[in-house]
């Protein structure tokens, strides 16, 4: 149980996201290509993606779906970008604790603040719900939205991945931003739908994967609007309000959009019930599922795994006819660097 | 304080809409007309609103406005439909208590039931919260959104207002439907953000406004994903969410939304600071009050009114800029069945 709640709050808060630069595949290059999806190999996997799609737009046939009805939702962490060794949102967290800590001297004795200063990783995740509410408070809370997002967006431009060196936002995957464009150049409407903050990713889905912040489903922190002044903003308060994963994806998406999508992409057992609300039930769906099996390229976990555990959705999957992408064997290249 | 919790009740649940026949003026109907706004009377308040969208689409002009920050958003309640003599909400409530009492012979002797079934307003009025929450459950919840969705259709295919003896979905003001219509045709994304309920508003605004299920903000109960054996479903639980009303509203918009709209428009202080959010500070904004002075044609109301109250945005207006328009004075129709 605790470990449940601990669960969700590193799910919600500290965990995931990807930054600011300008990547590859615009809807126009994938375009103007032969082969929509350059980076997956050919194979069943990739040809029942074309399938769909194609599919999905060809009028009169019996999988068809009208415009107004071609929703899809991809969960982020593990699903757009990478999500090890640790959601990289924690990372944020942590950077803010570092930056903040001068402020603070009391931290040096403090938890969770102690413990993030002196880089012990493995201690902090067993430091429980007390630590990450401390967290949430300490981090993203407690300025306005504009100002959080401002601190986002430095972080992003700043901060390295310390496995590849390289700017989070450039561990996104390829094939997925391919898949995200193809999508949208058939008349899709591609929103995220994850854990992470809601204002933590609006800060960079824009720049990164096309996805402008209206078609952001995240968890949040309480707001308040505030005028001061002559100044009108939304200011950011220590209490969690929603919590966006396992079922609350279902409930998001049925609050935000108000349709169920035809087509959903996850990585884990938090994306189950996004799946079963997306797929179950209807005509022309399409579940898809990143398996993450490549220790080479990416990373090889699934269950169990503290990040991104993938096993009911895993059993699950040939009952209901999702798609298991293997990484490892479907996938060209993962990240948009490997192609230079 | 009481009065204010049972306001904020009325406000969010028992209490504004509009139906599902398909109203006048498409976007092609506008644009295909010389004039984009013909039931607008000429005069300073129609050429302001014109000139407002002329200049956000100069691009090079002081006044451009990215295509991506085209967002308006509208008021539902008073600004895109009527809402007397009771918000058109209420009225669904109460008719949902008429038909399910056969199955509840004991609402004959208890409150709210008892005196919506007398068919008794003023004494509903004076009921007090608990009052509202138990019409709340009783039949705003326990059952699916889509069959609810199918409660409200029914409901507006079958009602008809007691004053113009016609469907609520006709009593939408054809000038706004315009303005709507006018926005959209010039790349402006247009909102609804309401205190009314989310799935109350959803079964009816694609077809009325033309505005789709993801672009509509509203009031919300708490919501439960459920699998029903192979059957995906949202149940909506007897519990409030959100109030979008008042802050709530701009709350609501950054949210949702995740951008400042550049366009607002509403008739009540509980669109204060939906204005306030969208037009102070930045650059081209536009802030619209729909005053209600027309009492032949609609209604004459502003303050102390109980449903509507208009006194705070109006004295804030000529500060902040906000364009009032005199219903009566600036609107050739009210309804659009007016023009037949």
């Amino acid at each position: 149980m605790r470990v449940d709640i601990v669960r969700r709050f590193v799910v919600a808060f500290l965990f995931t996201a990807l930054a600011a630069a300008p990547l590859v595949a615009s809807p126009q290059a994938a375009r103007a290509q032969a082969d929509p999806l350059p980076s997956w190999n050919a194979g069943p996997t990739k040809a029942a993606v074309l399938n769909f799609v194609a599919e999905a737009v060809r009028e009169g046939g019996p999988d068809f779906v009208p415009p107004a009805e071609r929703i899809a939702t991809f969960d982020n962490d593990g699903t757009l970008w990478s999500e090890q060794p640790v959601y990289f949102q924690a990372e944020f967290a942590f950077e803010r604790v570092r930056a903040l800590a001068p402020q603070h001297p009391e931290w040096a004795t403090e938890e969770p603040f102690k413990t993030i200063l002196t880089g012990d990783r493995t201690a902090l995740a067993n430091l429980g719900e007390q630590a990450f509410t401390d967290l949430l408070g300490a981090t993203h809370a407690g300025m306005t939205v504009e100002d959080f997002e401002g601190q986002v967006k430095h972080w992003l431009a700043t901060a390295r991945h310390p496995r590849f060196d390289r700017p989070y936002t450039e561990l996104v995957y390829q094939p997925m931003l391919e898949l995200l464009a193809h999508l949208r150049a058939n008349g899709f409407k591609t929103y995220i739908v994850s854990g992470g903050g809601l204002d933590f990713m609006r800060a960079f889905t824009e720049a990164t994967y096309g996805i402008p912040p209206e078609q952001v489903i995240g968890s949040s922190v309480v707001t308040e609007f505030r005028l001061d002044g002559e100044t009108p903003t939304i200011v950011r308060l220590p209490e969690v309000e929603f919590i966006d994963d396992g079922p609350g994806k279902a409930v998001g998406i049925a609050r935000v959009i108000g349709r169920r999508p035809v087509f959903a992409a996850g990585n884990s057992d938090g994306d189950l019930q996004m799946l079963q609300w997306a797929t179950m039930e209807g005509g022309a769906r399409f579940g898809l599922i990143v398996h993450h099996t490549d220790a080479v390229r990416e990373w090889a976990y699934d269950a169990p795994s503290a990040i991104g555990q993938l096993k009911e959705a895993l059993v699950q999957a040939p009952q209901q006819g999702w798609l298991v992408v293997d990484m490892k064997a479907d996938w060209k290249v993962v990240y948009p660097f490997e192609r230079k």
